[in-house]
């Protein structure tokens, strides 16, 4: 069974030696003393903590699952307490604002710790998770009473946060939603509704939970131009900030899931629950988009957390398991068989597992860096910042959950039959991988997001923001024989991603359908070339760090993952762009009472 | 939930306009009366039987589990009702061999049976399922006395059967197996060993379950040459064919599994238990192979049937479901949103779930032809028909499970978060897929058979006997414009094939783990052109239909998911086909102790 080990020294790598961390946050102000060595020593404190306290409960959390009992939801062994050390330790605060008691680290680092809880378990790591986004919500759009209100205890772990979109009839299509709020007399209102899928919307790891909640005021437009935002406690708050009586908001019921068990997904019924108006009336939606950025980035990070995992559990399996010999001559003479990590199939679906995983954390923690310098670069910094951020972040999501996904099914394939059982902890990977490619938005609508909203329209500009940035680097790498073998693909597929995406622009504006027709191959094509970017990063750090230290193992495994990854993996591309070339009419030139059976 | 209605239309299509089964059992000794009218009335009585009796229990069976008290396995409610009445229709002795109480039907026809009863409810339909190979494995080896012992009461289905070769140490790798047979005075043997993994190894089905055992005789050759066949009842047999008093062998313990938790997967302690030799002594493992062959077309029917099931509960669920407006235009004006059927991403998943299915299908019955032409053909037609099988079986099972796996994964896609939640029944068919890709030898241990055994293994004189029938095919339908769009695809991958075979075969002179390097990516590749082959199969007769005929619909659907296939999942083979031919070095040429995180 599978414990999570912090990767720290391919953390170490990414942050320092790749993406020269240090260097970066030395230039923006405030971020001064996040330095390599403050960030690393940080992270080794949070590994202890992950490991000690987080993960030991990943399988026991999936075993037991969250009861609902008398409207009480309790949590599995050891969820409370592990929280209040989280809480004690001071981790929820870790990149809060310091004038609401946060530490006013870099968002990189508390990105990298959602990593960390999430690997070792990210059922667990959920309740904290949600409430990021609230906290980034209120933030921006909570008046300053609000934020002592709410704010300070959210920032400090004291209470946890939601997010309450979603209701039985609508979910991606929130402009049908029907929660309604009802202004009061004392400036309050009162939520009606049932909201449905609201993670972590009870639980007993906190005294408080701030529901941020999207609901109607009485007379706003139809659709989603009528929308407001409010902030819903479960328990009241008195005006000394201290826990009050029981606010009007139940769960009803705790969904039976697939996965993330331990989790729990809560059917939560407003019922004259008092709410708060968070920002203007009718601006809820947009507002909300704020919350939803931060938790795509959330999101994008599990793909990598149970890639890593996955791959932590099936290498120790390979380098076990006696099975057969090599092909290609006895490795092993000693033994019955040979540790199946002989196998060139076996290599292969652990390199593909250790491709996604290294590659997605360079990718996740390259967002990371993006959102400080769009908080804290200069204007100019800023402006590409964000507009590398609103390019990558559906990619990342939608990408490192479908590879997170797949190399989690190979984490069971190493094992063969002992993968399917659960007491191996491979299957369980699987199962809690699966939620990552549906919520926060699917697989599909990050895809729309991409193409429609990101790419074609903005006229192409935010593509080119980014492969900008590839093009600089394979300049900058161009006399290197050593990284011929990268940036010569490289550079190909980034103008080739130019060129196919003007082809779909083109034929979008004849048909919209096209834009669908091409949405998911787009998106994973795009996901390919942007990994096969960290990859070429990575290699040519490792080549110039070969030639000077003694860590050569560490070293040559990644020059050769980044070979495999080139070698193996992007060159899935060449299907997805022959695919995405035949355009729409092979899924749109049939009656919809054809399909059928 | 899905509730599974058997395709019939598309089940008749296959076997009677495409693969014209009446005409060709009409050619084979025995098989006359398997008329295209016999075989559709039976299979209408069957499709009536697994929809009121077997589909029903689908998920309850998943909730239930099965539960082991005091040494007895208790299977899900309802599940030994089912199969009483299963029995009582005749239902099992469908294409056994009349001699031994059997129906004398087609393969064909058995192999369906299995579709049908593991679409409505795969771990259900494990039971009589394990029957099969075991009765395969009998009429092959056993004496005639024991045939009548225990044949006669399998074919009836009075009693089921199972196949014991995993050890905890060993699976792929059986020549480790260490279980023990003693010979007794009496001519039988004592047993002594323990087997896991154990499909239907103990339950309350029937009243008596007869195992084939490998195990190892006293002074047998080490390694796989040391291996012989044994049954082994869990009651002993009185002369007179009664059950008698408890054998020696013991369920110890049920797996928890992933998925298929209906079907009982033990642990079975043989603890001195009589046995009976089957065959010649240490010729064990080869026996087996006639088993495992048959087992294998089982699992890869699994792939279609869940291909099959998700496609019905996502495509119920697309039709229905109202969320976003197209696109390119409203399509339902009454309505708050359109159908997410209109949107071109929907249609992409389901189109693939259909092509798989309905491709794996015509593959899978016409495999069920070649079993029946392999046991009724004359010499040449049998020649021809035992290689085309003995090539095309590891693509089978393991293609036919990876895209059912592809497909069971979308069809919870489709239903967004929803798809997620057990009550949707969706997450339970990725779940229950799962485990096709490992039993009966993994993905890769067929792609091993596949490219070492069966291609390189008879100097490509396999590979050729197909792709002269894939040639043929071509060459029939050449001068056709309207097939032109498949047919020019389909004839140069068919010649890339053997070309991309030889250089394979050229590098695995040299070095053997280049065979090992390609084998998984070249078995998925040969899949896709398989299935191209079928759906051009499929394309031609509907082209002719429509011409001729009134149900439009259906036919339109066939040419349109073609083409479909064609455009956007043959597409696949140019990575894979890339992949391959990077070699072996990017796998093999680090060191073990580099693979570390």
């Amino acid at each position: 069974m599978p414990e999570y080990k912090a990767p720290l020294r391919d953390m170490q790598f990414v942050i320092n030696e790749v993406l020269q961390s240090g260097a970066l946050y030395q230039s923006l102000p405030g971020y001064e003393e996040a330095t390599d060595d403050l960030l690393m020593a940080v992270l080794e404190e949070a590994a202890r903590f992950v490991e000690g306290e987080v993960a030991p409960l990943y399988h026991s959390g999936d075993e037991e699952g969250c009861q609902l009992n008398d409207g009480v939801v309790t949590t599995p062994r050891g969820f409370p307490e592990a929280y209040a050390k989280y809480v004690e330790m001071g981790w929820p605060s870790l990149s809060a604002d310091k004038n609401y008691g946060g530490q006013d680290l870099p968002n990189l680092l508390g990105i990298i710790m959602n990593e960390l809880t999430g690997s070792a378990n990210w059922a667990w790591g959920m309740y904290p998770g949600l409430s990021h986004g609230a906290i980034r919500t209120l933030e921006e759009h909570a008046t300053e009473e609000q934020k002592q209100q709410y704010l300070v205890p959210l920032i400090s772990g004291e209470w946890t946060g939601t997010m309450c979109l979603t209701e039985a009839h609508c979910g991606t299509d929130l402009g049908l939603l029907r929660t309604r709020a009802e202004p009061q007399a004392d400036g309050s209102y009162a939520l009606q509704g049932t909201k449905i899928f609201i993670s972590s919307g009870d639980h007993d790891m906190a005294e408080n939970i701030v529901h941020i909640v999207l609901a109607r005021l009485p007379d706003s437009p139809p659709g989603s131009k009528g929308i407001s935002l409010f902030v819903v406690p479960k328990m009241k708050v008195n005006a000394d900030g201290s826990v009050g009586e029981r606010n009007g908001v139940n769960c009803a019921a705790l969904e039976n899931k697939m996965g993330i068990k331990a989790s729990a997904t809560c059917v939560l019924n407003f019922d004259g629950a008092t709410g708060y108006l968070l920002g203007e009336p009718n601006e809820g939606l947009a507002a909300m988009f704020t919350f939803m950025n931060t938790a795509r980035i959330g999101t994008a990070t599990q793909g990598l957390a149970h890639a890593q995992l996955s791959f932590q559990g099936s290498l120790a399996y390979a380098k076990e398991r006696l099975q057969m010999r090599s092909i290609s001559g006895v490795k092993n003479p000693d033994g019955d068989a040979d540790p199946i990590i002989v196998h060139p199939d076996v290599r292969r679906m652990l390199l593909t597992q250790k491709a996604f995983a290294e590659g997605g954390r360079a990718f996740i923690y390259y967002l990371g860096q993006l959102s400080d310098i769009v908080e804290r670069g200069d204007e100019e910094q800023k402006a590409n910042a964000f507009d590398q951020l609103a390019f990558l972040t559906p990619i990342a999501k939608a990408f490192l959950t479908e590879t997170g996904f797949e190399a989690a099914s190979h984490g069971v394939q190493v094992l063969g039959g002992h993968g399917y059982i659960k007491e191996s902890g491979m299957e369980q990977i699987v199962r809690d991988a699966r939620i990552a490619m549906l919520y926060e938005g699917t697989t599909g609508i990050q895809a729309m997001d991409l193409i429609g909203r990101k790419v074609l329209g903005s006229g192409g500009q935010l593509l080119r923001t980014f492969t900008k940035v590839v093009h600089q680097f394979c300049q900058q790498v161009e006399d290197r024989d050593d990284m011929a073998e990268f940036c010569h693909v490289l550079s190909g597929l980034n103008q080739e991603w130019g060129e196919l995406t003007l082809k779909i622009g083109e034929a979008a504006i004849e048909n919209p359908d096209e834009a669908g027709a091409a949405a998911v191959d787009y998106l994973m094509y795009s996901g390919y070339i942007v990994l096969g970017y960290f990859w070429a990063r990575m290699a040519v750090v490792a080549l110039d760090q070969l030639q000077e230290e003694g860590d050569g193992s560490f070293y040559e495994a990644k020059i050769f993952t980044a070979r495999f990854y080139y070698q193996r993996l992007l060159t899935r591309t060449s299907s997805l762009r022959e695919a995405i070339l035949t355009g729409s009419d092979n899924l749109m030139d049939l009656e919809e009472q054809a399909f059928a059976f």
